[in-house]
């Protein structure tokens, strides 16, 4: 899938949302925990309700891989599922993943070949060659971690490194690798008053923003701060949609709330 | 396993080696593809004639990612063979985790509960709340990476930090961190030099020291600069070991390997 691509969807349904697939067996609706595979149950359900409200979907794997074999089996269920139905949905490993050069190779060869998601985060600490493995696929992207929505976010990312805050010098340098004009990035919604200077550095990248719902980052903020012509954002919510409830209605909840972020971002499109 | 039982088991063994388990079905023996399932062939051969010259086993999970469920499945076999037959055996998830709290959480549910590993490795870059998770753990270690034996260390971590590099910031703050004191580091051993000042900083601390072999560190050096009171080391060989021969002594030539590395770190005990 291209950016242009994922443009046009953007406009086509006034939506930049991206709904993370953070499922964790032990909040799911009890009546799932009796199917054969309850997060893809999970999965399914608030897909097939939520589906024309957003432009993407995150799974982080985390949650898959706490849940061994059976959770791997869902998480590839869940994104052939996407991949069949729903090709036009922009796809997110959200792995934060980074190693040498060629074991990233690895985990890009796991992501973008054999599972088929269309971009995977990726943890920059490990700097230039443990990056450009990912960005070497044509049409898949790599989401680098700039500043990120939690707290730990200001132990080292907005330290000062020689009068420059540590998220713009990893933003500065992955620039100049190859393909690094490929580059999404993550900027978390907590911290929206960063967006404007992130954007002067990087006015034509997408960024992938977590944060807002549970963890209290501001949509409006985030748009007015962070949205460039092309819009150029996908805003990330997770448990504040697809936890909105916990009986059988629980898809129709979730698509609920996915509707009024939607609405919402229709406003500022 | 306690760090004092790791350091009896060195003593024992007079070995502080680590075999890595980065297992690429492309690279091993073709004679192991009939087996019904490959990778886990190669890593018990590989353990049953190497267990005796090594105090760790580090299994990098992007090998075994780019494998799908199958290599999910030799991955719990390998490490449950390895719980089972030799519980002495140091064992490290070699993963690079790092997410927000809430989802670090799950992964060190993962590695820890779930496949029981002694150790995980985990990145710096998200701060406090993406590594406590991990440290929550009695008796299992988090193993932060400090500065790695890749050429992209020279990015970030090696880069200034208001007159402070990068990795000795982060092996600093992280020492006030929760428990933080039962932190262990990875240090390259293509960055020898720099262990001195790493040891000044945490003159106790565990050292996982990748890069020696393939990557072209020299053992020499890591033990003069790196060495402690109580030895604090585990030098980690991948490629150089298990990859000695392609032939149905594959084994055999690994363990011989092994026995040189060991013999050198005895000379150094």
């Amino acid at each position: 899938m291209t950016t242009s691509q994922l443009t046009e969807q953007i406009h086509l349904k006034k939506s930049f949302l991206c709904i993370g697939l953070d499922v964790d067996i032990d909040k799911i609706p009890k009546h799932l925990l009796k199917e054969e595979d309850p997060i893809f149950a999970f999965n399914k359900a608030i897909i097939d309700a939520t589906h024309q409200l957003v432009v993407a979907y995150k799974p982080n794997l985390a949650f898959y891989e706490a849940q061994g074999i059976k959770g791997f089996q869902a998480l590839k269920k869940t994104i052939d599922y996407l991949n069949e139905n729903h090709p036009e949905i922009f796809t997110i490993a959200d792995a934060k993943r980074g190693d040498i050069g060629n074991t990233s190779g690895m985990y890009a060869k796991a992501f973008f070949e054999d599972l088929n998601f269309d971009s995977v985060t990726v943890a920059p600490y490990m700097g230039k060659d443990s990056v450009e493995p990912f960005l070497a696929y044509e049409n898949k992207h790599t989401i680098l971690l700039a500043l990120t929505s939690n707290e730990g976010a200001f132990d080292f990312q907005t330290q000062s490194f020689d009068g420059e805050e540590l998220y713009k010098k990893v933003i500065k340098t992955s620039k100049d690798w190859n393909n690094g004009q490929n580059l999404m990035y993550v900027v978390g919604a907590t911290k929206a008053e960063h967006l404007r200077e992130i954007r002067h550095l990087i006015p034509e990248s997408f960024l992938l923003v977590p944060g807002v719902g549970a963890q209290g980052g501001s949509l409006e903020e985030v748009c007015k701060f962070g949205m460039n012509r092309k819009v150029g954002l996908l805003v990330n919510a997770s448990r504040a949609v697809i936890y909105a409830s916990e009986d059988e209605n629980f898809a129709e909840a979730a698509a609920t709330e996915a509707k009024k972020l939607q609405q919402e971002m229709a406003s500022y499109l």
